[in-house]
C-alpha cells in the first residue's frame, strides 16, 4: 500500500467514513464508506468510489442511477480517519431517495422534518 | 427516551458521527461523535456536545478552549446513522491543533500536504 493510504486509520473493518460536499454550493450531500481500494480507485479516476457495507463491494456512485460525482479535492481529518470529498454531483442528485441531498430532515418543534422535496422518483432513477 | 432520539440509528456503542459545519463558510470544521445524552444535550442547550470515545465522557465543545459552538440547526440523514450541525465557531477554531477545520490536508502530488495554518498554538489554548 503506498504511504498515503497507510496515513489513514481505517477501522477494524478497513474502512473510514467519507464526506462528500458539493464542490460549488458547500452542502453536504452523503456520507458513506470507503476502504482503501474505494480511495485509491477515487485518486485514480477522479470519480467518487466508495464500499458498500450492504453489498460489501466496491460502489462506483452513479453505476446505476447515472448521478456520479467528480471529485474536486480529497482531505483527510487530523486524525486521518474521516476523509472530506469536494465533488461535483452529475444529475444534482447524491441521495437515494431522490433528492439532492441524504441531509434532508431537519431538527424542530421536537422532531426530525422533512425540509426537501424529491427531485426525481427513486423508482425512475434506478430503473424500476 | 424521546421519538426523535428513537429514529437515530445509534451504533453498537450506542454512537452516531456528527459532522459540524462553519454555518457562515460551509467549511466542514470536524467530525465527532454523539451518544443520545450529547444529542438530547445539543437540542436542549443550543451548543455542541459530543461524546469523547477516549475519555468515555461527555466533551463539552470548547469546556477547555472557550472555542464552544453555537447550533444554528440539526439535521440527520437518509439512514438515520449521521448527524451534521450548522456551527458558529466561536474563536474561530475547532481542531485540536490550532486551526480552522480538522480538514486541513490536501492530497496533491501522491500525499496528504498541510495546507492551514496553525493559528493559535495548542499549548496556548489549552491552558498548558
Amino acid at each position: 500500500m503506498s504511504d498515503w493510504l497507510t496515513a489513514v486509520k481505517w477501522n477494524e473493518q478497513g474502512l473510514v467514513p467519507a464526506i462528500a460536499q458539493d464542490y460549488n454550493s458547500g452542502r453536504i450531500l452523503m456520507v458513506a464508506w470507503m476502504n482503501h481500494d474505494a480511495l485509491q480507485e477515487t485518486a485514480d479516476s477522479g470519480r467518487a468510489v466508495y464500499f458498500s457495507r450492504s453489498r460489501q463491494r466496491l460502489w462506483r456512485k452513479g453505476e446505476e442511477s447515472g448521478n456520479y460525482q467528480v471529485v474536486h479535492e480529497l482531505r483527510l481529518d487530523c486524525d486521518a480517519d474521516v476523509i472530506q470529498l469536494q465533488v461535483e454531483q452529475r444529475g444534482g442528485i447524491a441521495c437515494h431517495t431522490g433528492r439532492e441531498s441524504c441531509f434532508y430532515r431537519v431538527f424542530k418543534d421536537g422532531d426530525w422534518q422533512t425540509v426537501e422535496p424529491i427531485l426525481k422518483d427513486p423508482a425512475e432513477i434506478y430503473g424500476g
